[in-house]
């Protein structure tokens, strides 16, 4: 190839992403970059066989490429991937219907099988806790956090995303609460020291589980939480509470009506709960590296998708929040000492590693902050559920609303 | 027929609708009622003509029958109806998925074309301003009110909730508001007035279309309010905030996706908007007594159909709130007033029309608190649009908010 074959194809690239603001250069060569511009980086492809998976393949084989350190970022990888997403997202726009675009995608099959599910959790919330450590909280909480105000730290935003939660369904002391897909087990934790109520955690992650049982151990509120390792399909019992925080990812759309008849089953219809979950304004599967190399077997629904959680069941959704822009804060943090952490994280894995990880986290960033992810808390009451609050203001009261049945509450039944 | 045999019928009925504590009697007979309840109210069916309707088809009988005296209700007509639907609604949770139970209904015809959707519009908006103000507030607001404590009056919280959804969407002064369906205008007037905001509001009804326009002249807002007596397809423009607060009932889900599409090319990717609606926890049509004499062609949709407004134009959903208590408070306003005015709506009209708008407004209450109807408000933003809020806190503050650019908006812009 000519270098002005390269530069050609380089255009080529440039403009079916629909010209973002970067500069795209072979090897040493000067590039190209839409004119009138100034670049916010420059991305560098390295070698022949990149650029020519790139034009076959591109969802797959940048992410590959980056990992191998076949494409360098000069700049800002935050800023690159979400001008790319931009650009991107205004030549669907161009288009017209969103989902129309993307349904040929709908199909792909996703084996969140009661074994899939195992290995597929197994594969991430499994590389060690010690990894986790490294870039999450100290309560080692790997969801979207809540920042009362921008100012707020990763800590400070964690516990108020936990006690929001649980304000959120309004937890009355003795209560009892299921929680499905449960990580470290900080929230468990939490509705049990702060809300006195009993909870069954479940969550397939081995090395999660023992973490959490230690902590629960350790804080002597081994009585209040009981940590499960199993599959949430196999949750059994009758609870008041039904809480679900970053699990339903990793569910898949084939068993959101399995899911609501389990919920139906845990709470009934004096029941409620809260899902809290990655989503999308329109159906669409997440990048296939994503879920070749960080979430295998990972769906993250639109509103719609998610609504056939709750519909059949004749759950009311209560209240729908957006977070999209806390949880974009939440990956600054995280990627930021993630980045401050990558000798150690280098010398635990390697380079490739490294690489592959700053990406997912550096992606996700650029995706919460271009709207191509959102972050979606939906609280939902059965059709015999007391109502939960009367107005919202409580939950943002300066001092916390006592917990307490309010005249209200009694008036009305 | 015997007394015993109308007796048999009479448990029948009282059987079909899972036996609710309610006394059915015919004519001047003993009747039945469950055993072991004390019945809230006693419904005399006077004729053997109503008792078959209701045994054919109850759902239009009951309205029919009622309106022409032919049933006759004893004690507390709102408590008579809230027990029957709670308990048909437990007679459908025992039979399993509610959508699957209602699905037979759903392929019913909605004539809302832009003829069928005028004259649908007229027959009940057109009934003349002077009956409405009988039993609506003093601004006629005849949408779910928001009563920020639970003894604020209905104009008190008819004008919080018009300010309401004002601080959802975050109005600032100059912007330029559409307004789909407008009512009387009242919340296109409080948007100029208090927000400065330019207005174009649409509405089919005449009668409302030019009691708004003479409100808009008596206050000197006619500068910044356009009303407009036209279909909202018929809406053009570029906007910043698309506003519809209770029109989207006599849309109908045949009409959502060209509805979307409406929003999108009147705010585009930079604005936002809200909708406000009745709704329901899973689909299925409204009465077809409803439907026949009070509201024709109208739908209240599940949020899952609702999204099939928003997500052909990656509209992100910020905020989902349901007010279906605030809806009941509402609705136990007007009723009492309603029953305050009987004697004079009777002059107006007659005794057919009391009844028949008694029923109405007393059903559409026992509906909102049994759970069979909720009210969702819906707030959206374009993928371009800047972030509304950090927090929703603002919403609830004592103080209102300040209208200025927060620092964090321009901290992430």
């Amino acid at each position: 190839m000519s270098p002005a074959r390269e530069n050609w194809l380089l255009g080529q690239i440039l403009r079916a992403i629909g010209n973002p603001p970067i500069r795209l250069v072979f090897r040493d060569g000067a590039g190209v970059a839409p004119p009138n511009v100034s670049p916010v980086a420059t991305l560098t492809i390295q070698d022949r066989r990149t650029l020519a998976a790139l034009l076959l393949d591109p969802e797959v084989a940048f992410g590959e490429a980056y990992a191998e350190g076949r494409i360098r970022v000069d700049g800002d990888l935050v800023r690159l991937l979400e001008e790319i997403y931009k650009s991107i997202l205004s030549t669907a726009a161009a288009s017209g219907l969103y989902s129309r675009l993307t349904s040929k995608w709908m199909e792909l099959w996703q084996a969140n099988s009661l074994r899939g599910s195992r290995h597929n959790i197994h594969r991430h919330y499994d590389l060690g806790n010690d990894f986790y450590k490294l870039w999450l909280d100290s309560e080692l909480v790997y969801t979207c956090a809540y920042f009362p105000s921008t100012s707020a730290t990763l800590e400070e935003a964690q516990r108020a995303k936990l006690d929001y939660v649980c304000r959120k369904v309004r937890l009355q002391p003795g209560e009892s609460v299921v929680e499905a897909g449960c990580g470290w087990g900080a929230l468990a934790l939490h509705m049990a020291r702060q809300y006195q109520v009993s909870v069954r955690a479940f969550n397939v992650s081995h090395e999660q589980i023992v973490f959490a049982r230690r902590r629960a151990r350790q804080e002597g509120l081994s009585h209040l939480v009981e940590f499960i390792e199993d599959d949430y399909r196999n949750i059994s019992g009758k609870y008041d509470v039904f809480m679900s925080v970053g699990m339903l990812e990793h569910v898949g759309t084939a068993h959101y009506r399995e899911l609501g008849n389990l919920i139906q089953r845990s709470v009934g219809d004096a029941g409620r709960g809260l899902l809290h979950f990655i989503g999308r304004n329109y159906p669409a599967p997440l990048s296939r590296w994503i879920r070749k190399r960080i979430f295998p077997g990972a769906y993250v629904p639109s509103l719609q998708q998610a609504m056939e959680i709750l519909e059949p069941w004749n759950f009311a959704v209560q209240d729908v929040e957006n977070l999209r822009y806390h949880y974009a804060k939440t990956l600054e943090h995280w990627l930021d000492r993630f980045e401050r952490s990558e000798n150690q994280i280098g010398s635990m894995y390697d380079s490739r590693f490294v690489r592959t990880w700053r990406l997912y986290l550096a992606g996700s960033l650029a995706a919460f902050r271009c709207g191509t992810l959102q972050l979606f808390q939906i609280v939902f009451a059965g059709s015999r559920c007391r109502p939960i609050f009367w107005t919202r203001a409580p939950l943002y009261a300066e001092a916390k609303p006592a917990i307490e049945k309010a005249a209200w509450i009694r008036a009305m039944s």
